[in-house]
């Protein structure tokens, strides 16, 4: 392919970071990330798959990475965000809506009972996203996303969820993306929810996002087109999802994944059971003090037969405590 | 997008155009199209779109094209070419499903009964495909695909129906890639048909190809992976589905879309109608000699509407029989 081919040839992306350092030294892409084995085995998986004639070279059309969301990029504590304005939908629609305040997931969104409402998984969540959005226009619903990304904070840190993003992936988005592979996004999270973020927090453009999402239909509305979202959902993209969504959207399978949850799984597996190089990546969240400390008891971000098997499947668990140098950029 | 932005600071694909080019004189990038009307409007429009400062600039983000594929890129007479795979793909499985003898559009494509076959419309043709194609592994169903083309000729060329490709609308590809075009083909066609050949017919990767498609799952078959294909549709990429499918696949609004028949109305009005420098471009087949001549009452590739409206809509109608000067590339 035209593009790829060219970054390949011409690698200025690597160019650019090295005349934007300081001093003669090369700037370090991966100034987040302590230097370690995690590290080390990235950078040499990156180095196998671009070195021309080795024996592990990737073809620049075959660089498909693919990345997970929630907790891989950026944090899903105490809720997934995407929650959390479905919760702030929720409540204000709720007036119009007399018989949420008996029904399940609804019911736990208003009396912000998040044990019942994680009970109801991601598929609850794009319920909620569905019924507090249906009959709007894709176009009013990322100006919906838009607006309420501009004033709510997240409960811990109190700043916007926006600024939550792990510094250290998206260094290594830019990282692989200087080395000529395309960096997808893969989200059990909504697909138009996350299409209004990803190419200003991770410089992932819309058709590199893929995510659950509902049906939608075209149609005409005061004479001019639009696409209307429809209560129905479409594709539920996590677990077994995950690879049917890659191979509906790109066609081809991915060469290194990056997860932080059992809903990653099957992506993690569907990516490394191929021969050739292979880079599969588990984000572990055990930083109480910098960011959240859980695993396999946690309501959302589960990772319990990910942990069991990374070993024997060769996937690299990134310890966020150990691995990290910084975890998020400072405030604006 | 830094791959995009890329390719706009360095129009490399230009060079090398000029670069092959046999004396000092630029090679034209359109040499296949007659000067006239049609050819000028194109450059006029590509010339608007990447003129830095000019009132129709658009930045290259936002330069997304999309193509229809029978008879817009390759041709469909005297049926889609897919249909032909399915046709050859019922005969060899009919001896396992004795039902078919009496059951629509089976029937009618082991009779060769094209007119009611082609009564099935696209959506016929895609429950052909699933028919002979469900619990296939998505792998499988692609070298199927290789091995047909390999054998198969078209009745009226005598040609692999892989070379009727047209010359005119590859090299436009070719020529809105270099001025920082993304191309995408929008079927009503199979995905997983299309990605096969797009590639090398096209310069399309697979993950610019948008198609209608049956629904897969994920699943160990041997204890390996596999994306096993279901008999059971997931999405028709056609008429109203198109602006669909793109919003789905690209989150983008489109700023030139090529077509030929009615199924791509829609795709063209979605394109067509929004602010800006916009493109719809219809490709009619008035050329009996070198191709075919139809149009509103054709069983496939039926243009009607488009036809009565394309003036009124601004949309640039092709002769192809007035301004291509070729229409195949010769035989390889």
């Amino acid at each position: 392919m035209l593009k790829r081919q060219l970054i390949a040839l011409f690698p200025l992306g690597v160019a650019m970071v090295a005349a934007s350092a300081p001093g003669p030294a090369r700037a370090d892409p991966l100034a987040s990330w302590n230097d370690g084995a995690a590290k080390a085995r990235i950078v040499a998986f990156v180095k196998a798959a671009t070195e021309p004639g080795g024996k592990d070279f990737v073809p620049a059309a075959d660089r498909i990475a693919v990345f997970d969301n929630d907790g891989t990029l950026w944090s899903e504590q105490p809720m997934y965000f995407q929650l959390a304005f479905a919760i702030d939908r929720v409540k204000a629609l709720a007036p119009k809506h007399p018989q949420w305040k008996t029904r399940q997931p609804f019911k736990a969104a208003l009396e912000g009972d998040m044990q019942a409402l994680a009970a109801s998984g991601e598929h609850g969540l794009v319920e909620l996203i569905m019924a507090t959005h249906a009959g709007n226009t894709a176009d009013e619903f990322a100006q919906a996303v838009r607006d309420w990304a501009k004033t709510a904070r997240h409960p811990k840190f109190n700043r916007p969820y926006t600024e939550l993003t792990f510094k250290p992936m998206r260094e290594l988005l830019d990282y692989l993306r200087a080395n000529g592979f395309a960096t997808y996004i893969v989200s059990g999270g909504g697909i138009e929810f996350l299409r209004v973020f990803a190419d200003e927090l991770y410089g992932v453009p819309p058709e590199q996002v893929i995510g659950s999402s509902v049906k939608t239909k075209y149609e005409l509305r005061d004479g001019k087109p639009a696409i209307v979202r429809l209560p129905e959902i479409d594709f539920i993209d996590d677990k077994a999802g995950k690879p049917v969504g890659i191979h509906k959207f790109i066609g081809k399978r991915p060469v290194a994944a990056f997860g932080n949850s059992d809903g990653d799984f099957e992506m993690l597996e569907w990516t490394t059971s191929a021969p050739g190089a292979r880079l599969g990546l588990i984000v572990h969240h055990d930083d109480e003090g910098r960011e959240y400390a859980y695993d396999r008891n946690s309501a959302f971000g589960k990772l319990d037969r990910g942990l069991d098997e990374a070993g024997k499947r060769g996937w690299l668990v990134v310890s966020m405590k150990n691995d990290w140098r910084t975890v998020y950029a400072p405030p604006r």
